[in-house]
């Protein structure tokens, strides 16, 4: 990574759920709060604050959510930005705040990440989230979101093998995932039964094959390597930061089967910091659908192309295998505050190369990688950390 | 400012105005392929792109705007990006393209700006607008943006004098600036009487007080010192970045006839570049109404504080005075496509730096200025820039 060294010194999140009684200003707060007291610098220490958020416009009538940040934290006059990428708007959040200190124009920043989507229709939240592909060649067509993931199910189904079955054992790992995390949304176990019999959602994709709507917020302490060495017991640190564009509308990809974009981001990410794909420990994986982790799985070479599945099939994704995926529980899991998600991947990934994921704890976590998509795959940013104490 | 060098190395823009025939995609790519023809790099050599946008989500059901722009300028797969603080969008963009290539992360990156507004109703772009400010506490309960810096105007007015003709001089001025600016929005001259006699939108604010809503887009290159040294003919260098934020409601301002987000912002630029206030040669302001012009100046040292109204009486900021004000047209007269005029404002700087302006170039212009306000003054975002070569 080019630029000055960068480390998390403090990680922090909401609850994820259905918070009827919190809006979007407290989320972000409480996500904050929390990382600033586990990064033991006090507020006054930030330099700047940076925010990832889809659509607070549409789902709250709120633009100016970085002024908002800053204003409801008590940290004005600190600037304060808001990024997006549709779902990959913590991530873009990340890396704008990791370019902030790598410039060396500040020392320490805030970078968060925040949606509240449960406060309008599922309809609105429908339309809205089809905000994040090609607005004028698919949501004004009828394409919604489900829609888009279910033809590229298909189209690996024709190409790889792929089944239904092997889709919803992703869903089973990760529920059993949420199930030992106390922030998650769904904190309980399911069978391959509760997924298989869901209703379509849009063939082949089932209700329990989507990650749900949720309300919810993250965030993390990035400081220098001078000052994280200073203060900080368990310093995380940044070894590569990449992210690629594709094509808006799926029409437009060269393969419905994988994500070109993931496949860029992550030849770069591993350059940078001159690794490889089996050299990560643990990780967090974009699963907005359950074939989004196969495919992604595949993307980022943890195997070959078109045996996911089966690698999912054999449990060797699970806690305890040689790469465990999405001990957060996921999006499908945890949950996905679209704007929050790429923020609440690296807090967990902190978490467990600090060995403080309770209860899901990967043993001897050295390397982390978290994998964050934007839309249909027009934008994915992929993270690596390494512990650094 | 910290970090590498940064230099403008290429200019562009859209005609602004009520584009009935152009999408949102297409202004974009209207301003960037300018902005790249100018720098005379071809887009392959392109790295990254930044994009300021407001609201694109209520304004066109489409967020996602940073892989929206690079997909529609052929820029697959580079990392893209969307930057939002209200009206100071392209502001943000800026500097967080500026951090991008100061870092050492790029070396040639594209900074837009864009804002397609006139696809919704009026009453729809005033609910839009209001999400600018807070939301809960002023939108929900009635304050449009004009009734908003109607309070700061009667304040201005109360404490300092300042005359309603005071603030029609401002809208006059920068009209016949516009006048002389083939992309502004209203290329025609106007008189006292025009402001004056227009009805109020919100008292004492008349419709000639207020900037437009307008369609329209602009962008920048910018790259490393090592490239623009060698490439560039007329390299224009960023000395100054700066932002701050103050609280998103107006009621919780220490001041309503200053903001207190561009003196701090303003402080630091200039300490920044190491100049003063009375270095500036020319200066874009952000007169969203034309009371905003007349604070920002006093605000950003132009003139002591209530001295504003007095100094546009004496002509005193008019092409040819010593602080040529506004000769774009500013946000008034050439138009105010949200998004877009923190990223207009530089590509004007650059013009007048490289003696480009033609029929309202300020002579011997060496240094730049321009003041970017998101919401009510929540954000406020300073750059200077200086001529190189």
């Amino acid at each position: 990574m080019k630029g000055r060294d960068v480390y998390v010194i403090g990680a922090g999140m909401s609850s994820f759920g259905e918070h009827w009684d919190s809006s979007l200003r407290e989320l972000i707060v409480d996500a904050a709060i929390k990382a600033i007291a586990d990064s033991k610098i006090e507020g006054k220490q930030l330099q700047a604050v940076y925010g990832g958020c889809m659509a607070s416009g549409l789902f709250a009538g709120q633009e100016h959510v970085g002024a908002l940040i800053a204003d409801y934290l008590g940290l004005n006059p600190l600037p304060s930005t808001r990024l997006e990428a549709a779902c990959a708007s913590g991530s873009v959040a990340m890396r704008n705040g990791i370019m902030a200190i790598a410039s060396g124009f500040y020392d320490v920043v805030a970078v968060g990440g925040v949606e509240k989507m449960t406060d309008v229709s599922t309809e609105m939240a429908s339309t809205t989230l089809g905000g994040a592909g090609d607005e004028e060649w698919e949501l004004f067509n009828g394409a919604t979101f489900p829609a888009l993931y279910a033809l590229m199910a298909r189209r690996h189904m024709l190409e790889y093998g792929t089944t239904e079955e092997q889709m919803a054992m992703v869903a089973v790992k990760n529920h059993a995932n949420a199930a030992k995390n106390r922030y998650a949304q769904f904190q309980k176990e399911i069978t391959i039964d509760t997924v298989m019999k869901s209703q379509y959602v849009a063939s082949p994709l089932k209700l329990f094959d989507c990650s749900p709507l949720t309300d919810g917020a993250a965030a993390v302490i990035l400081a220098s390597g001078d000052v994280a060495k200073k203060i900080c017991e368990k310093p995380i640190k940044l070894i590569a930061s990449s992210q690629a564009s594709d094509s808006l509308a799926l029409a437009n990809r060269a393969s419905f089967s994988s994500l070109r974009a993931t496949q860029i981001a992550a030849k770069e990410a591993f350059t940078q910091a001159g690794i490889k794909s089996k050299d990560v420990d643990v990780a967090e994986l974009h699963d907005c659908f359950t074939i989004a982790e196969l495919m992604a799985m595949e993307d980022l070479g943890f195997c070959e192309k078109g045996k996911s599945g089966k690698m999912v099939e054999a449990g060797q994704t699970k806690i305890g295998s040689d790469i465990p995926i999405n001990t957060s529980g996921g999006l499908k899991g945890c949950g996905h505050p679209v704007g929050a998600t790429g923020v609440k991947q690296i807090v967990e990934i902190a978490w467990q190369l600090r060995g403080e994921a309770t209860g899901r704890q990967v043993k001897n976590a050295e390397i982390g990688l978290t994998h964050n998509v934007g839309g249909s795959g027009a934008t994915a940013v992929v993270h690596l950390l390494k512990k650094d104490f």
